[in-house]
């Protein structure tokens, strides 16, 4: 055997060995389940609530966001409901409801799993307040799942904004999630964001920690 | 360097490359989504439907097993009621209740996560058919994911009865299942079960195909 060749092999054995014990201690961070909820704009708070009527904060989010105590009921293409859903503050630039697949099949709707924002040609969606009903010609996405944090999480999880990390749920179900897109805020807490289906397939309550892998 | 590091080294990466290309290759499997469904002693069945009263065939399924035309209400212990949950034939020696986690927090209850058949201590729940109900102390579960199949197939995918493996969903949201039960049976088609959960979180629908992998 070459000379290069033992070296080649050794490097490798060792970087295989060091990437191993880097990646089963892996970067804890804790799970956050989100509910279906909506996002509206100034305008189409007006529609469902009434003139000049502003969201009131029931509970503070992360990066400024609150849950309002505000609630409207959406309905989908085939006429079927869903009640009490939560509208989030403050208002945006566009209106977007947020469900779970599970939800798209209540509703019979084929809503697209997208980033939050990217609303183009999703599902359209009806918006029922006690004022005033709005129709989204799009806005209705199942949102992807993310994970926030501050530059200086990213550093101690060796990650950068806009990174696709792999996430490992090490509980009774045992689940890995792959696709996980790391975005990086200085106004943002640590927290994988994911709905309630996953949540619910995968045996995660609010609150319980996963660990960042590098994509497998 | 000692001669046996290096022959030592030299097996353990030719092994690496060769388990990392049978890995990468995998073992292709065809989900089966299961929704809610019960199974019932002939007992609950004639409660449930009548004196004498036979299920009756609506759709055969694997191992001898059926989908009946008979479908019956449950009601958990906060008084939360899901209708229309199909009844699976034929009869066996222990009623069983298997939802989806979504369910139970649906019907508020408590159910655990369960092999079928094992539900000692499992959740109570009520069964209400067209002729009467039968309350279960126990019966409620939340059935574990796990593949069937002959043993064939498995010798093909180089697994046993009662392994546990890893399985990749390769879609667009990504997941990798772990803690996935084999169960080989002549009687056994090829097929990985997941609930609706699963399905609507991971993106999957059946007929979709899953691979084998080693646990991870």
């Amino acid at each position: 055997m070459e000379e290069n060749n033992i070296a080649l092999i050794t490097r490798m054995v060792l970087e295989a060995i060091e990437k191993q014990n880097r990646e089963e201690k892996g970067f804890l961070v804790p799970v956050g389940v989100s509910a279906r909820h909506l996002h509206l704009t100034q305008e189409h708070v007006e529609i469902l609530f009434g003139k000049g009527y502003q969201l009131t904060r029931k509970k503070e989010l992360m990066g400024g966001q609150f849950a309002s105590n505000e609630t409207v009921t959406i309905v989908g293409l085939k006429l079927r409901a869903i009640e009490n859903v939560r509208v989030l503050g403050p208002v945006r630039g566009k209106s977007q409801v947020e469900i779970s697949a599970t939800d798209a099949v209540r509703l019979g709707i084929k809503a697209p799993v997208r980033e939050s924002g990217n609303i183009k040609d999703s599902a359209p969606i009806a918006v029922v307040g006690p004022k005033g009903a709005v129709y989204l010609e799009e806005g209705c996405i199942i949102a992807m799942r993310h994970i926030h944090m501050s530059p200086k999480d990213a550093k101690a999880a060796g990650v950068s904004d806009g990174d696709i990390v792999s996430v490992k749920a090490d509980n009774e179900r045992g689940t890995i999630f792959n696709h996980v897109k790391i975005r990086v805020d200085e106004s943002f807490t640590l927290e994988m964001h994911i709905d309630t289906d996953e949540a619910n397939a995968c045996g995660i309550r609010t609150g319980q920690t996963v660990t960042i892998k590098k994509s497998i």
